[in-house]
């Protein structure tokens, strides 16, 4: 079962944390822009070879540390057939390193086009991505939602719905009111409904959820009314949120949340923290260092709450 | 401007029609099947041909008489790099024959994220798909959305927000009652604000609206609410519209919504309606045939209520 592979692999690390995979043009370091680009601006498969040399590179500096990566899918559709090409040769890679891959697709539509989407992300033909989990979106409801739940339970997966994303708009719709709730709240119990009966061994539904790491208060609420729910928490560091905000993210049990960093891993190296003693040659490394010191900062905070897993 | 070319082809073609390419694995035609994949289920590259081969078809009898075409993204990311490759190719033929291209991609990310995917869809570059449109999901608020929106300033471009979506359980999130408003209502609010500064000259904004056909009361009141934004209407045929129910999703001018129908079309000779004047090698000629009729029937009751645009 998915969440039980999860928390498996998050014990045995020892680490809630997961690296975002956003690689924007910005992000990539110089060096391997002449490698591939030269002096012009590079063909399309100069530059999705980039994308996979950079991915790839992040890949075997973090494998052994973190339980999952999350790629977002945006960043190589950017590309399109050549990029999701590239999409396709890094989850590979991810899954040879026993690496989990949770995709950052942000999809939601109805019957066979949910079924078509659940098809690629989940399928195990030798075109389809595999990923042990997507992160899907709710507004058009449980119509959206239940092809991917039906591909879970045939292809032993997991799915992330967004509940209260970590951006600033996120409040001009998921914070109206209605009915005395906010409207993410019912999108929570929503999530509460479509995942109760898909609770794994160690007590944490298939059917999950995106909390943002940037709304403290709103975290530790759904975390009380989400009890069974694991929770994908986007917002770490380049969008504001420290770990000190983080341990209400987490059930009693130190379990109930990965916390993602994308631009603060893969381009630490850029980072005012790292960039002294990592040079663009090691974005890799500092890459590692990156997700060490986060790791530690949370584990920190679950300890003084009396959250450690282990 | 993008609605402005819109309404310029709607006019000229005396249609309001647009067909949705949904080439689900069991609406292509069965001699293709055995064309392509013979006695085995196909590889990739047979499968992806097939598609592709089925899309043309459908577009070289359509190109003349439907102002645009609306691919759903799904169909073709299901077969990952190599599908999306297969629409790549089908955009390009369309916009040789001039046709009009409203991708069915229901995005919605933030920052540069949102940018990758405009970057994609809008983008002029070899390897970008350069539509005319896509539809945006809101759940994320405006963030998710400007984004798309400048890139359509530097692209002439358009974008459909989703509001009130065709499926039954849309009424979920999207008819939960805020502040004596339902939520679709305030995403209505949020397309007026980000689109009135966009209004063309034939008084549409390039921001428009998803708007299911299945909701005659709810279209109605949108249509109130929404005077300069154009929509897109899905829901019609398979999912249960019918032309008597649509002429209150336009203006007093004859203007201001697209019908979309897919399984409709370019499964037309599957249909019943037609099963017995096109046989399976016909779904070109079945394909136009429903359009021709859909047109007639929806502009028959545009006239019934004095909402001719010609």
């Amino acid at each position: 079962m998915f969440t039980d592979k999860l928390i498996d692999r998050i014990i045995s690390l020892r680490n809630h944390c997961i690296v975002g995979i956003d690689p924007s043009y910005n992000i990539i370091p110089d060096f391997l822009k002449e490698k591939y680009l030269g002096r012009n601006d590079g063909n399309i498969d100069d530059l999705t070879e980039m994308l996979y040399e950079f991915c790839i590179h992040i890949i075997d500096n973090v494998y052994d540390i973190v339980p999952a990566i999350k790629p977002q899918i945006a960043f190589f559709e950017k590309y399109g057939s050549k990029g999701l090409k590239a999409l396709e040769e890094v989850c590979r890679y991810a899954k040879k390193k026993e690496l989990m891959v949770i995709a950052d697709i942000k999809r939601g539509d109805i019957g066979s086009t949910c079924e078509a989407y659940a098809e690629y992300y989940f399928g195990n033909d030798e075109w389809s991505l595999d990923c042990d989990a997507v992160t899907v979106n709710p507004y058009m409801g449980s119509d959206s939602i239940i092809p991917f739940i039906d591909k879970c339970l045939e292809q032993d997966k997991g799915i992330f719905i967004l509940v209260k994303t970590s951006n600033k708009s996120s409040i001009e719709i998921q914070d109206l009111i209605c009915e005395g709730k906010k409207v993410y709240e019912h999108v929570a119990d929503l999530v509460i409904n479509l995942g109760k009966d898909y609770v794994g061994q160690r007590g944490y539904s298939f059917v999950g959820a995106v909390v943002g790491g940037t709304f403290k208060e709103e975290g530790e609420n759904l975390r009380k009314r989400l009890k069974n729910c694991y929770f994908l928490v986007p917002g770490y560091g380049a969008q504001g949120a420290v770990a000190s905000d983080l341990s209400g993210y987490f059930n009693q049990d130190g379990l109930g949340a990965i916390i993602n960093s994308s631009r603060g891993i893969i381009g630490a190296y850029q980072l005012e923290k790292y960039r002294y003693d990592f040079d663009q040659m090691s974005y890799g490394a500092a890459a590692r260092k990156a997700v060490l010191d986060m790791r530690d900062e949370i584990n920190m905070y679950l300890e003084l709450n009396g959250k450690l897993a282990w």
